[in-house]
């Protein structure tokens, strides 16, 4: 009965049924698969979580499985195990031809264009005719689930262009590859990072894109789905960034990991929190005299980090987009100008409340002026820094966390006092 | 000789360079390509800026580039239009089919599966040959860019199924239909949100969906560069959120509409930071006495702000990839460990810091005790609030924004001044 319900089920949803089970149970179930089934739900299941279901199967288990595996995902999912492991793995493969590709496949790092591919692929050589594609394909498709492309190479494997399938159906079965390829063609060298890849074919709306090495020799493929699956990574990588937590921790992470993703920031934090206190101890005097003075710190503090994290958030975006179009000239313009106006509006509205609930021209106007001040500043500085650091070959959205926050407070609270100094004759 | 150049450049590349123009320059380099290029390069342009593009050009030349362009571009961009430009175009449209498809689909709001999805695709009736659907193709592959799938529909154009390209050439010819399709297939209703879209193509690793009403009958197909696209446009709405911006604004919009985007949630930081204001004023005697509290502020305040981003983060990411595999109680215990753990780190760090700066042993066990329960407290606030967001229905990424940082300020100052009259016995 399990065994018909699971047939009716993508593995995808196989997969995530396996996350409400316990190990026992779930090594039950992918007994009752196929070999071929059993591959696909494996190759399914979360990196994360992955690594806990493998060490279920013996090495054999784990080669039959290899056998109906992609390459791409085969090779993901070796990498997690000991070198001894997936020599034994890879040795009781029945499938040599996908073992040599995996083996292959474990050289590259996981985050370039190498670890992304998948050695499946068909292919044509220029001088074929269509008859003779088509015929190469229905050999080749057995072992290439989706086919997208019929990839064009010359003698020496050299990629040269592509043939869409919905071509070759149009096309007669005696014409040349050589007379309907199409030449141009994006591509990417095995080396390039994951996110140049997922820019590139984002913007040619690929959903497909040959992987060649230095001599242009076609290598493999990486297809769309799995750049979605880095996009919203790094989508998540950069939120993670943005709040404050280094390494990409999940909920599901242990504690020990979660603190260690987590405590690196907060310590920065608590550094320049630190250092505000040392700094304001040198005002211990004034504040002693006029301690209302102290009652405007969280709200000086809180709209320096809001407005930073506001303008370095904008910059970080448009850097990504690589849509920075007006001159630099024009930008800071724009940013002065939207500060000003923001500075204005927030100064204005808290001298009015100042003054209505405290009664004290002078405090005001101390609080109003400090705070446009610290909004100007706090605009500049999230507009420059993430250009900064992104000069540097730093992850700008490095800037929209914790270290615009932290910076802010300092500049903010030294503003503060600042012009309380001068304004009140402290 | 621009003309050749730009034959050989992919149409997202000549947008891009469309950006560097003035107006003039670019509706000349337009003007330059043939009808069929132009709508490309039209539709490469982006959302915010291809408004100011339209506008030069007179509603017959946008009818001639439409006749050549995808259903789903087309109607996009006749939605920048009033309703009298629209008529206009479309009346003037040679391609009655297209205008026909581009009137159905205005019908859609733009954040749903039929605001998203095209017309044009390739379907088949089920009781056909692989040979007449085959010829069939080769008929409507004109209209198609790219064909990804054969859909197979019954006599009342219900979706039954589909068939690969693939399955297709590696069938003969007189194989029917109704014995090679497969009948399971994801789909989606007009009327659905663009992320549940999203979810689904991501999950079951799709490069094309097909789009049903009601009654079942397929209407049209969405394709995952759309979906790339709404993948990439949330991760920035997320990130925006995060940082206290409402609305999707870039860059590159207007100074007005940039500081609308960003006021709002400034002034819900204002209006924190003035109700800590009144609330601190109840201890300006305490303040008076004891002026070395005050410089503590700003490292509590900042404390509570980052450790309460940080939970709901991961909170709202846990919930974005419907991945809460561990039980309620498991989830508390967690948190509340990890909170314990860099709370009690945190707090004793600084309690050596301002002994050994300060040399007041009761100041340092204030300050670090009020720490530690601020990391505590922020740490479950952190991951609630989304959870409470996400019951209600509104977007959890709300709670990792100024939110989050302005309760966490006002509750831990509340915290810092309670331990401190506690402690001190002011
Ligand atoms: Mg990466
Ligand atoms: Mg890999
Ligand atoms: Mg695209
Ligand atoms: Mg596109
Ligand atoms: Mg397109
Ligand atoms: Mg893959
Ligand atoms: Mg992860
Ligand atoms: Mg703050
Ligand atoms: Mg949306
Ligand atoms: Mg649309
Ligand atoms: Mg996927
Ligand atoms: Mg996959
Ligand atoms: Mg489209």
């Amino acid at each position: 009965y399990l065994v018909s319900e699971m047939e009716s089920l993508h593995s995808a949803d196989i997969a995530q049924i396996l996350y409400q089970l316990n190990t026992a149970e779930s090594k039950y179930i992918i007994d009752l698969l196929t070999a071929e089934r059993a591959a696909d739900v494996l190759s399914e299941i979360e990196e994360d979580l992955r690594n806990e279901f493998l060490k279920n199967f013996t090495g054999e288990e784990l080669a039959s499985f290899m056998d109906h595996m992609d390459s791409d995902d085969a090779a993901d999912m070796l990498n997690e195990l000991s070198v001894k492991e997936r020599e034994e793995v890879l040795s009781s493969m029945d499938n040599r031809e996908r073992a040599n590709y995996i083996l292959e496949l474990l050289n590259y790092d996981d985050d370039c264009a190498g670890g992304l591919m998948a050695k499946e692929l068909v292919k044509a050589n220029v001088n074929w005719t269509v008859q003779r594609s088509i015929e190469e394909i229905r050999r080749q498709a057995k072992k290439v689930e989706k086919i997208h492309t019929l990839y064009v190479v010359d003698d020496y494997d050299v990629l040269l262009g592509r043939v869409s399938l919905k071509e070759m159906i149009l096309a007669e079965d005696d014409t040349l590859i050589r007379d309907i390829y199409v030449p141009e063609i994006a591509m990417v060298h095995t080396y390039q990072d994951e996110e140049e890849v997922a820019e590139l074919m984002q913007k040619y709306d690929l959903e497909v894109i040959p992987v060649i090495n230095i001599q242009g020799k076609l290598l493999g493929r990486i297809t769309i789905d799995d750049i979605v699956d880095v996009i919203t990574e790094q989508a998540e990588i950069d939120q993670q960034m943005m709040s404050g937590i280094s390494d990409n921790i999940e909920e599901s992470d242990d504690i020990a990991t979660i603190v260690k993703g987590r405590l690196p920031w907060l310590l920065v934090g608590v550094l320049g929190g630190l250092i505000n206190a040392q700094f304001m101890g040198l005002f211990e005097d004034s504040l002693a005299v006029i301690p209302i003075l102290a009652v405007f710190i969280p709200l000086i503090a809180a709209t320096g980090g809001n407005v930073g994290i506001q303008s370095s958030t904008l910059v970080v975006q448009a850097l990504a987009n690589s849509n920075i179009q007006d001159s630099n000239w024009e930008r800071f313009m724009k940013v002065t100008s939207v500060a000003f106006i923001n500075g204005l509006l927030i100064g204005g509205l808290v001298f009015l409340f100042v003054f209505v609930f405290f009664g004290e021209l002078k405090l005001s106007l101390v609080v109003s002026i400090a705070l446009f001040t610290v909004v100007m500043i706090a605009s500049l500085m999230g507009s420059i820094t993430p250009l900064v650091l992104d000069k540097f070959d730093i992850n700008p959205a490095l800037a929209s966390g914790p270290f615009i926050t932290t910076t802010n407070d300092l500049i903010g609270i030294a503003v503060y006092f600042f012009v309380a100094r001068m304004l009140l004759n402290i």
